[in-house]
């Protein structure tokens, strides 16, 4: 009997029974994706296996470790291009100084990490130096001008630092405006690195591994576990920032993390199929309508908001409604004044996790009579940036409606049974 | 050795190593919260137990089981009173057809779910029927007029059925306005009562459990797997609705579940201090005003929108920040024109996990100058509704400043290390 990656399989050892899918493993121990989501790791010793179902396919096999950039000439490195934005990554650069414009350079990195000389060849470039929580589209546009031009001049990956605030709009904005054929990795630290318990080197060196890896999408990499052992590599568009202060604060909602990185073999795992490095051309499309809205409705808002929004002109509005995507049936007339103006409204759920539909009550299929355009399970403030994106493409509601519940760059994801 | 809850102890069984707090248990398996926040039950035959730690004191022991309300007369059962605003709980009632203010009456729920007969004696009530999203501040008050009176009347405990969607924020608005003696439950369904999966039987039947336990407190009993298994107690003021559809969407966040009810054996296990029945008298304080607003901050938004709101006469403001509670520097003055105008602005996270803190940063200290009021670990919803409520008994910022970081109905939790 041969146990493949993706067999049904059940192991009885010590008197305990485990019993899930085969998932890639790079040592002696077997790792199976439980029923509840989790994965165990058991030893082989003493096992008895009993396979329960083949895996549909080979081709569903996704391979243990991702293969690295083979090296051009031989001897030489992957060439990788940390962009830093002001986030903090290196011990040397003080967030809190300002001091990081001055002092940015790819040497400085790689004092602080000289682990980081063996993955590749780096070189650096400060875009901006700014608090995340200033951000605004523009400067997303031009990271993502950046990032083509270290691409096209020959990177064959990049890294992104990042402020932890709003990282997830920055990078879900990346995966709408860019088709890669390298891996663009956005990094960041929860904890500066004069404190000990600093998450910033292996966040970097793990994201290091990422951009020299054949995932060629546009992921965040941040501590997986409060421990310093992995490292998850999330997708763009279905990662959020779910603590303030833990260091293991990102998490992927509505989707498992395309993988991660066991820090200690630096070996990189996958749970998802993605992209694969030079399987699609270099391709920068369009940019961000800075006047769209996010609202919260919360029980008994007044929708005179809508009309707000509607008279200071701006162009797209996402309600983040409550359970299955609802808000009064006060709103109602408010949101078909809006879309009768040619201004699209976004239903997301503010439970966050989930997706939007099943609208049996009244007030859901009066929504969708007012034009109302159903985020599926996007989160909501991927929702918004995609939103914008569509709202500097194209003016007319029925293509922005077609292409909003589209999947673009994976922030939409099949419907499962549940 | 004698092995108490509160205990750190470690055990060896059939090869597998356990280390965790013993748990209150009333089988003869021992419960241990392990250092990854989840519990396992352990059977004790053949294992080999190992004291870590011992528990500080014998007061930080919490009973295995809650005790039920004694029976006021030989064989009479405690009273219950269900209250009715709109939720389906039996399946003669369906939210769909709008019937259920017509046949609501506790024998359609008994005759719907017999096994209610057995532990109270029911009373049932229509306050309003309305589709949760449709809930208003003023309605909030009604109900907990409503509870007021059933209490006074000398029901020994309460039951709320109630829409899911907005449940979190009504119970957090009872939980501000209400001082009770006895135990005041909201509950739900995810899926309603015509349909396989349905959750509303188990649910209403885990309610009355704890409506007639020692738990005098505000709480929302739902599932607490998508297994049939348990129902969490949630605290009003720390729960939240974290998933559209599952029947397990609700989830308490920055604190544990007050405990949860065994379905199978009925039994009550606590993981919190909890307020004692009758430890308190009867007390109702304050409503709410409708127009504070709850705004989210995303990259590059404008701070027009805290004008609007000021211009338009609104008494409150809480704004969803940022990682530890950032704006972009943009809106610090804005914030400053409201509080310059005495209406205050509080700040919490849109990463909901976490405390709002720690401001190293130049946008936070500005905020701190500008006023801002910070919420400490209070979800956003539950600082809005905390927020209304003052804003209706007090005109003076001071007043509320102080009021809003001072925990009133567990709301914001010590700080922990983390």
């Amino acid at each position: 009997m041969k146990i493949q990656h993706g067999d049904l399989i059940r192991v009885e050892k010590d008197g305990v029974e485990y019993e899930g899918i085969v998932m890639p493993s790079t040592t002696h121990h077997i790792v199976l994706k439980m029923s509840n989501g989790y994965n165990a790791g058991i030893s082989m010793e003493n096992a008895k296996i009993t396979l329960l179902e083949k895996a549909a396919t080979d081709q569903d096999i996704i391979p243990a470790v991702i293969p690295q950039v083979k090296a051009i000439n031989k001897g030489k490195l992957p060439r990788v291009s940390i962009l830093s934005t002001g986030g903090t990554i290196a011990s040397k650069i003080d967030y809190r100084t300002g001091a990081v414009t001055a002092s940015f350079s790819a040497d400085d990195i790689l004092k602080a990490i000289p682990e980081l000389r063996e993955i590749a060849d780096f070189s650096g470039r400060a875009i901006y130096n700014i608090l995340s929580e200033n951000m605004r589209t523009e400067y997303w546009e031009k990271l993502a001008i950046a990032v083509a031009e270290e691409i096209r001049n020959g990177a064959d990956g990049i890294i992104i630092a990042h402020g932890t605030d709003t990282m997830m709009y920055t990078a879900a904005a990346l995966a709408f405006m860019i088709r890669t054929p390298v891996p663009i990795v956005f990094v960041g630290s929860q904890r500066s690195a004069d404190r000990p318990s600093s998450d910033n080197a292996m966040n970097v060196i793990c994201a290091a591994k990422v951009a020299v890896s054949d995932i060629a999408e546009v992921c965040v990499v941040m501590h997986g576990s409060e421990s310093d052992d992995i490292c998850d590599i999330h997708r763009a568009t279905k990662v959020r920032k779910m603590h303030t202060s833990r260091r293991d604060a990102f998490r992927s909602i509505n989707s498992e993390p395309i993988g991660f990185i066991d820090y200690l073999t630096g070996e990189i795992h996958t749970h998802l199929a993605y992209n694969r490095r030079g399987s699609c051309k270099l391709e920068l499309q369009g940019g961000f309508e800075a006047k769209c809205a996010l609202l919260k409705f919360t029980p008994g808002a007044s929708p005179d908001i809508i009309s707000y929004y509607i008279d200071a002109g701006y162009k797209g509005i996402v309600i983040e409604g409550t359970g299955l995507g609802h808000v009064s049936s006060e709103w109602i007339p408010f949101i078909e004044r809006a879309t009768a103006m040619n201004i699209p409204v976004v239903i997301t759920s503010q439970c966050l996790y989930g997706r939007v539909c099943d609208r049996v009550y009244d007030t859901g299929r009066d929504m969708l009579k007012a034009g109302v355009i159903e985020a599926e399970d996007m989160l909501p403030e991927v929702a918004l940036v995609k939103l914008m994106w569509l709202c500097k493409q194209y003016n007319d509601l029925d293509t922005i409606k077609k292409m909003m519940v589209q999947n673009i760059a994976f922030e939409i994801s099949e419907r499962s049974i549940e």
